[in-house]
């Protein structure tokens, strides 16, 4: 394993695109619009939040609040980005001289990445005018939306996983870019590594990955292409095993690198049965400390499963970048409170069906019992719930007036929120770590202005 | 609707990063360790395929193969790329050398975009040494697994959807630089046009956009917001009308815009009694040209259930971006065939349980009838299958000793593929639009040499 330490000269943002086109063309349209009227000058709150969980899931993870911050610095209107919506007319030339100027001044506050979700929790509240909190929109929830798909599924593999660590092999089962954050996602979620080389240079990663199938196919003999391997990448490396007979392969493996193999990987088959065979030869061989490491369209009930067989690692692919059955987090992103032409800030909601929402200002904390175990998610509309003492603020200052706040970009951010994720975990009650199909681990409440 | 037609510079690719590093790690060791024992020279060819489409599918459409090959131009080891794996040590020197002079100088070829697949049929073809072939892996099978599951979602969308067009407005529920991706997959699955900005300007396609909720209530009337919109935007615009109640949205909005109101939007509760009842009371205030679209959370199920209900055109987005149900297409890329020291070719396979491959170069075409209909897909194992004369040829060459063929890539290959999308699903049996679970709609066949 080769750990990436974060590079003293923070994130290496060589990757960066602008993001300025990463939005639905109906926020500019809106824009234009509300810039005709007036309105786009009204101060406005808008929150991002998630209605409910995926079916089932008792809890989620934020995700890619760091990823948002960063690609703020990137939201700029530029002569390509003008040049664009100029050319075909997407918007009228007010629009684009305010496009041109734009730089977000308002606050982002919200949910720390790594921090437990729950239905209707605020996790990220903009407040600025309603003409920078629109444009914003997309972008917002493009990445809430996948980041925090992706480390609610890694967190429930890595409850199942307990001490055991797992790796993150997923890239290529997503979108290329998606890899990246899937990647940084997974190790927020508590994932140990990943085979993701540009998310290890973009984020300091830990990464790991020695051998494929076609590397033995490549050799004229599996023990051809163990030789070349262990040549090259030393005895402890992890051979794979199962390319032809997994008996076979494990006794050659050993004859080849000797009794410091570092690990056999098993990739295919009924992969508890023949973790527990594996490990009695390796140990019937002398390599008792030869780790086993199993990949193999893993999920966290696969995991789980394996508890009991004598495995060291799991490596996750397909399952862990497609958020387990929920590719997206299902967060919406709306207007509930803006300024009247007097001055005074408005509550406002939609009454649509099944789409209602609750319009205010939110604040949040989490309810804690003298033990320190979560009892619930108190929301307060207008006003910041009533602490007792034992519970915890949830709302985080990110930006504030258009300054992005120290400590939530880059390889830092990353590390610190994969221990505020162990930490958040730890304080929820115990039926977090079910795998079953369940409510949320604890309720919602609200608490109103009197 | 703003058509973005393809620039006559051809694709901007402004926000084209470097692609090198999207790769595992293991493609690199693997890299180093062949180079190492000399294997990594042997020629090889390796080949992308599906063992099964996702479960109940009938086809499969193939997309990414246009972005793959601009994404091979950014396939370099730069500074920033070397540095990283020399600071890493993530491989060594020899290594390093040996990736600071890549260029790809083998050949691609297989399935254009837009043409329908099934399992086995062989995608994608690349032939070259064992270390090109190699390192191109994870970046190969990230852009064809993403792209091609949104291309054959939108392509059961769009079947279901007959005549009405889809928009495609799913940017908020995927990764950013995926819902580019996303946008353009969509098209070539038949969709008509896009919300995102970005896939507009990148890959000249028609965008659209009006506005949502939060516009209305940004207003202190849902009137005054019609009104800000239609002075701005025209009578011509889409109206938003279920922020409060329906009905009375609907009578708003054609006082505001009058008889010209282009649209209304429906986003809430049942599509299908409300479009009817929406329907009469345009036509009952005159409004008969004023169009319907209807949005929230479709799929194709719920498109085929509003095939009777007067609906103009579908806005889809989650379900699109997330492959409905099939976030991936499973794509693998496998070593088939690779030369032995004396320079024959070999064709190799592995055996592992559940996971085994047919080695050997592949050739494939479409079997079709004295009508024209298609029958089989006939897979050639090292040798063109037989022509009977109305067969049709599927392997198309991409890239030739290094260079990419004109035609393959940019805003022509979209629009190429989408025309092309078009006819392969004209050519397959009429059950290929049964939205039901089933089998895929023309079996796979083999044609070894003699």
């Amino acid at each position: 394993m080769t750990t990436n330490p974060p590079s003293a000269a923070g994130p290496s943002l060589v990757n960066a695109p602008n993001s300025a086109l990463f939005t639905d063309q109906y926020e500019l349209t809106m824009l234009q619009a509300s810039l005709h009227s007036g309105a786009a000058h009204r101060r406005a709150v808008f929150e991002a939040f998630a209605r409910r969980l995926p079916a089932g899931r008792r809890y989620g993870v934020v995700a890619g609040t760091g990823r948002l911050l960063e690609s703020l610095a990137t939201f700029r209107f530029d002569d390509v980005q003008l040049g664009f919506l100029s050319d075909h007319r997407i918007v009228d030339d007010a629009t684009l001289a305010w496009l041109a100027d734009f730089r977000f001044s308002g606050s982002i506050s919200g949910y720390a990445e790594g921090e437990a979700y729950f239905p209707n929790s605020p996790i990220l509240i903009v407040e600025s005018s309603f003409a920078e909190a629109c444009i914003l929109e997309t972008l917002i929830l493009s990445i809430l939306n996948h980041d925090s798909a992706i480390a609610s599924a890694a967190s429930r593999m890595t409850g199942a996983a307990a001490d055991r660590p797992c790796i993150e092999m997923g890239s290529r089962r997503t979108h290329e870019e998606s890899a990246v954050a899937a990647a940084r996602a997974a190790i927020i979620g508590g994932f140990a590594s990943t085979s993701n080389l540009e998310a290890g240079r973009r984020y300091g990663l830990p990464t790991v990955g020695t051998a494929a199938h076609s590397f033995t196919l490549l050799h004229d003999s599996e023990r051809a292409a163990f030789e070349a391997q262990v040549a090259s990448l030393g005895c402890g490396t992890s051979l794979l095993v199962d390319t032809y007979d997994v008996e076979q392969g494990v006794r050659t493996a050993v004859e080849v690198a000797g009794p410091e193999l570092g690990a056999v990987r098993l990739d295919s088959g009924d992969l508890v049965a023949q973790a527990r065979w594996v490990r009695e030869l390796l140990d019937d061989l002398g390599n008792h400390n030869t780790k086993i490491v199993v990949t193999s369209d893993l999920d966290e009930f696969a995991i789980g499963l394996l508890a009991a067989a004598p495995v060291d690692s799991y490596g996750v692919g397909t399952s862990l970048v497609t958020g387990s059955g929920a590719p997206t987090a299902g967060m919406v992103y709306k207007l509930v409170s803006r300024q009247d032409d007097d001055g005074t800030f408005v509550s406002v909601a939609k009454a649509a069906m099944n789409k209602a929402s609750v319009g205010g200002l939110k604040h949040a904390l989490r309810r804690l019992d003298e033990h320190g175990t979560a009892e619930a998610e108190v929301v307060g509309i207008g006003i910041s719930p009533a602490d007792d003492g034992n519970d915890r603020p949830l709302m985080q200052e990110f930006v504030r007036d258009g300054v992005v706040l120290p400590g939530w970009t880059g390889p830092e951010a990353v590390v610190r929120a994969a221990e505020r994720h162990r930490q958040s975990i730890a304080e929820l009650p115990g039926a977090v770590r079910r795998l079953q199909r369940g409510e949320p681990v604890i309720p919602t409440e609200y608490e109103e202005a009197p």
